[in-house]
């Protein structure tokens, strides 16, 4: 067994929010070592990356926690209880921007912050769109739907904080090179 | 103002830790909804994307919050209270892999989870290496250094789920190309 081969010990809910929990659990390692970690549970999260031929897909919206208004993102949203994720993709895509996809890819996935939450991020790229007749738009998230021109992906990167646009823009940049 | 601007109604402390806390706090909008939303405070984190000519040095260490014991990464750690970016660049690269660098640049900065969390991650550059003489490793880490061929960024990139060290190889494949 690997010295850093950690057994759970327990764990207490100290928050038990609509969105996040926190769990300070106990972790015991093969020498004996016992430590305590703070663990933010969150449901995990979805982010696409479409585009047509000239344009990018993106949003601005709000995030508070950050103090930014115009957070300059991808299409997203979390995952629902045992929702997979392609579904989370195409409802998000539906009710953020209104669209639907033909062409479907997974790309990559991540997490978030590995010291301090359990947050898994999709990255899936979403081609051939075209209008959802169906799209009912959720209200109250305040979301404004940004068309980046798709050969100014750099302007896009510079323009942006939030880490699944990063990674998706990046990985977008370099099938495109 | 834009209907995104926000303004700041007070915020609940629930939970009080000595690496992240979590706050319940309102937000009011020019419309004069409010909205609660909960909030991992983070004191941020630097990632040190470093090489010489052969080698990317990585390190792996178990993360508990992930369920991982053995998390490929680059080296990082959290800013001390009042430190700046490189000067905890410079400490975490000497206590995590017993190095010092001639060359540091900043590379980019990111927000890792902007709906419910306040961590700013920089990520740098490092080369110039050479072992820091005055090197203290930091016990109960239980960090091993990986010497990864700089040549295989691509088989890197696929052994890590960590978005800061996804981030900072898509960057430096992007430079080397």
């Amino acid at each position: 067994m690997s010295d850093r081969e950690f057994a759970p010990l327990g764990s207490e809910r100290v928050y038990d929010g609509s969105f996040i929990s926190l769990d300070v659990a106990r972790f015991r390692y093969p020498d004996g070592d016992e430590v305590e970690r703070a663990i933010v549970r969150h449901p995990g999260a979805v982010g696409i990356v479409c585009h047509d031929d000239e344009h990018l897909i993106l949003v601005r919206q709000p995030r508070e926690a950050v103090g930014d208004p115009d957070s300059l993102e991808l299409p997203a949203g979390k995952l629902e209880e045992g929702e997979d994720v392609m579904t989370t993709a195409k409802r998000e895509l539906s009710e953020e921007v209104g669209l639907a996809a033909e062409h479907w890819e997974p790309w990559t996935s991540y997490y978030s912050s590995v010291g301090v939450m359990d947050e898994e991020v999709h990255v899936v790229h979403a081609t051939g769109l075209h209008e959802d007749p169906d799209a009912e738009p959720v209200e109250g998230e305040r979301i404004e739907v940004v068309r980046w021109p798709l050969d100014d992906l750099d302007g896009a990167l510079a323009a942006t904080k939030d880490a699944k646009t990063i990674i998706g823009l990046l990985l977008l940049r370099d099938r495109r090179a």
